[in-house]
């Protein structure tokens, strides 16, 4: 069944791209934005240079990619957000699913790393907000629009502010480590939010 | 009218501290956490470095009181939020002014050199909680319980919840710079938390 696999030479960069990218989230989580350089990256990755800067114009933009391709599902093939018909079955799975994530070391390292930069650089909050925050918002809105036209979610609900108030509590609890990240509270998170913005 | 002023000790006392929270909270902006001394504040305050080590046991307490100073009224005398017994008019006045002090850059610029020190310092926001983000809290559920009592917000609320769909949105947006602060937008989180939140 060759059509259902990719060529070899697609898989071969597939996995070179994996690689650069957790040799990135790994060295930004023990080293920090500042400190990390492309040749430190190549070199962890066993990938020449020459590759990285093939693939990426600059460091912030190989950076916000390895975390978005923790968003992709295992084809690298973007992101979606389930749609069953249900909102919020779909978005505790979801939230769910995302505050696991927080609570994982592996995941919430280089991410505390990079918050730590942008939130002090307006170059590089530019680039977050157009490189990661934008589609992984796009992705969600998709989703909450598709619940406005099941009459699930009110037809003039600001969806920026829904977003908000779904996932800055939790942004904030996870930054401030100021209470437990469960599945209860992702949740009540949801439940709090489809009350707040139900038709 | 004697009565009415303080004894001469304890103004310049309220002069001086008020002098080396301003330098506090200046050099924390200026050059971070990190970089500050007791020795520079001491000397930017016009005091002497005994006085602040009389008052304060450590650079984080010092800190946390110069920003929570922002908060206490003209007196120094703690911080409460306004009870006219409508808790829209009252959240939507407090909220106002809470997105113009985090659009104003004399008070965002310290505490988001702060936040940035407190998110990577287990010990720091420990300290936080403890010093600054709790009494806050406190001070706000007061106004919330009164709320509860007056059935104007759900008696089985869990007001730690109530605040982070109140205030975590405004962080977020304010952190990342990913929205306007207006006094729109203060209004639009309380009408959306009260709407969540309503009995």
């Amino acid at each position: 069944m060759p059509n259902t696999k990719k060529p070899d030479s697609s898989r071969r960069s597939e996995r070179s791209r994996q690689a650069i990218f957790a040799a990135t989230r790994a060295m930004i989580s023990e080293a920090g934005y500042g400190k990390v350089s492309i040749e430190a990256i190549a070199a962890r990755a066993g990938v020449g240079k020459q590759t990285i800067y093939r693939w990426w114009p600059s460091k912030g933009t190989l950076i916000f990619d390895s975390i978005l391709a923790l968003s992709e599902d295992a084809e690298g093939q973007g992101i979606a957000l389930p749609d069953t018909g249900d909102i919020e079955a779909d978005l505790k799975l979801v939230m769910r699913a995302t505050v696991a994530e927080f609570a994982d070391p592996d995941f919430e390292r280089p991410i505390r790393a990079l918050t730590t930069e942008i939130i002090n650089d307006l170059d590089l909050v530019t680039q977050y907000q157009e490189k990661l925050a934008r589609p992984m918002d796009d992705a969600k809105k998709a989703r909450l629009r598709s619940a406005q036209q099941a009459g699930q979610l009110a037809a003039d609900a600001d969806l920026d502010l829904v977003l908000e108030v779904l996932y800055a509590p939790l942004f904030q609890r996870w930054l401030h480590r100021s209470g437990p990240l469960t599945a209860e509270y992702a949740d009540a998170l949801v439940d709090i939010t489809l009350r707040a913005f139900r038709p």
